[in-house]
């Protein structure tokens, strides 16, 4: 009775945990895994869109940032990552013409494999919507639909920026 | 005449390293040491300002993303440093609504210590400029006029960007 008990505590332990690393992982976006830790990437470069009142950052993982940093991106290495965060802007308040970040939107990702990717022009397109990261669900075609302007420079819109 | 001969050359080898060593590193600015390796360091904000038509990234080191993260910035904790990389405005070609990073204006810190800078309001400010990162050294009274319209808000100008 007392083993009984030992194990169903273990068990009771194990699913509360498990739940927790559910809670914290969203589920993927078209099959792709969410790319965890992407808050802590360096910068590729930032934007502001007046079209749609959106500020962003453009992050890389480790790949993506060399590959960057040594212009080594035409085309960008298997594995590079970019992540697009992308906030609606607002106004300073002590700074009137300056915008800042304000409500989160989304971020949007782009995976490098030019072999596991090649029907979608070696990119893997993924995004996670809203401060609860819900997996976007509407079909890559969505992403490659917008990128087709930049098809000839490797789907990327922006520039690395330029840095020291 | 070997031994002298040998010892001569592993001197010449630590004038070469050095000399290395010290191009690599830029001079203090207003007294602050160089914060080495600021290009990786993750997100806090981001803004646009259209009166001078500059894009930036406020970067944090690794207390000042932690700080940011748990919402520990009234005031940030002492260690926090705050970088503000500043590009000049370019428009994307293929998305004309867009602004991203032009040339590389320069980068400027602040860096929280509320002992060591009593004098300065519990900063530290200081600039880097161009890509060869020439040490600002007009005062810092010229980083502190600029910000009084925020020393109501530890000096700090951008909240932290809504991060999931």
């Amino acid at each position: 009775m007392k083993i009984l008990l030992k194990f169903l505590g273990v068990l009771l332990m194990l699913v509360v945990v498990s739940g927790h690393a559910a809670e914290m992982m969203p589920a993927s976006s078209h099959g792709i895994a969410y790319p965890v830790g992407w808050q802590n990437w360096p910068t590729i470069a930032v934007s502001h869109r007046t079209d749609n009142k959106t500020i962003r950052t453009i992050l890389g993982n480790d790949i993506a940032f060399k590959a960057a940093r040594s212009g080594n991106t035409k085309p960008w290495p298997d594995g590079a990552i970019l992540g697009k965060v992308v906030w609606k802007d607002t106004q300073l308040k002590d700074w009137p013409t300056a915008t800042a970040p304000g409500k989160f939107v989304h971020a949007e990702f782009m995976f490098k494999d030019s072999k596991k990717y090649s029907d979608s022009y070696g990119w893997g397109w993924a995004r996670w919507v809203g401060l609860e990261q819900k997996p976007f669900e509407k079909g890559k075609q969505v992403c490659i639909t917008c990128h087709i302007p930049v098809k000839n420079r490797d789907w990327v819109f922006t520039d690395p920026a330029s840095l020291p």
